[in-house]
């Protein structure tokens, strides 16, 4: 895949993980960057990395990369008190790249997405993250219920964002140990069969008019919580 | 302006904001929808309203408003104990409007932005607030180290967003009373004398080898902090 944009290049190159990164291309302002220093760069015009890699938001580079690097699920639950945030068809690249970026700020263990009506790590979601895919693992499953049986047996606790009845406060659970952070698409939110799979439905306050808060914001809002409670009891 | 999407135009119809909502153009299934009952609906192919609103991301549905109604910064601090996010230099209407969206879920007074050099309430922050710019007070101010300072003289504490040395974990203040909330924009972050129009610099903490959160996901971070310690202390 091509990647585009300063980041996501800049990243891929950082990154230690399995991902051949080719040429580069950027424009003779770009080239001169100090991050490119020591990399195989052709200068290109701007027109030509735009038709390269098929988007206008290149900021003056692109590179050819290898297929995103997937892990296992069980790579994510392999070590001790895991935190991962389990995606159920998220479709919104912006979101999905958003989501990927908080949860390698945060430190969390992993990313996992369903194999199937979900968006998946293209370069848009690369660029979305600001190139934080390529230090984060994102592990594709082939269904996100069986995820959350496999993570329960491994000792984790699933906790699914939902608002309404069966829901406890955010900031109630005790988050220490193995956590897995279940959050639903855009539109609909968790599915019945995923929150049923979850051992406790957790919901972010609500005060305003709009009913809902973005998938992205509330994965922001609780992973952060979920670290603070983690760090004051360790 | 041409509002267009579901929620932007459902909730330009529910606002009791002083903004006129003229004709209505959706496609036929769209004028099915119940919350257009009651409301002049004109049914044109989704082509036409491409056409009309100048976006692919119209949902079968737009509309003609007046100009969105922007409050006086004055109005934001009127109240007590307001809780107010201000936005230095905040380019991307996605994180605008994301931010938005946050801020009326949390139960925010508003949200300030600068006249220049940032965006403004066009119909894609509409679009990506999900509609909560109709519910939310949003201020445009000429400059947001004045507005600090007003806001300081009014009796709010200002805690600007920053990473790095002079900054307090974000956990660390009591957020009751007045408080603004300032972020700096994507790529910079808060300008210096920003920063210094501040009562405090915070900090979420950066885990991960990518070095900055999101301006929306620290958004979504902070306030729901903010308001967990405001409802824990009242």
């Amino acid at each position: 895949m091509i990647l585009y944009g300063r980041n996501p290049v800049r990243e891929a190159l950082r990154g230690r993980r399995a991902r051949g990164v080719g040429e580069v291309w950027a424009t003779d302002s770009a080239a001169r960057e100090p991050w490119l220093r020591g990399h195989a760069v052709e200068v290109r015009p701007a027109a030509a990395i735009a038709n390269r890699c098929g988007s206008q938001a290149h900021q003056g580079v692109c590179a050819e990369a290898g297929p995103y690097p997937y892990v296992a699920a069980a790579e994510l639950l392999a070590g001790e008190d895991p935190l991962i945030v389990a995606l159920d068809q998220v479709q919104d690249p912006q979101n999905l790249g958003s989501i990927c970026r908080t949860a390698e700020c945060a430190g969390a263990t992993g990313v996992a997405i369903p194999e199937r009506r979900a968006v998946e790590v293209t370069p848009a979601v690369c660029k979305a993250s600001a190139g934080a895919v390529e230090h984060l693992r994102v592990a594709r499953v082939r269904n996100v219920a069986d995820l959350l049986a496999q993570a329960r047996r491994a000792g984790c606790w699933c906790y699914g964002a939902r608002a309404g009845p069966g829901s406890v406060p955010y900031g109630q659970p005790d988050y220490n140990g193995g956590v897995v952070v279940v959050l639903g698409s855009e539109g609909r939110g968790l599915r019945p069969r995923v929150a049923s799979s979850c051992d406790q439905l957790i919901a972010l306050p609500l005060r305003g008019r709009v009913g809902s808060l973005g998938v992205a914001a509330a994965a922001a809002a609780i992973l952060y919580r979920v670290i603070e409670d983690r760090r004051s009891a360790s």
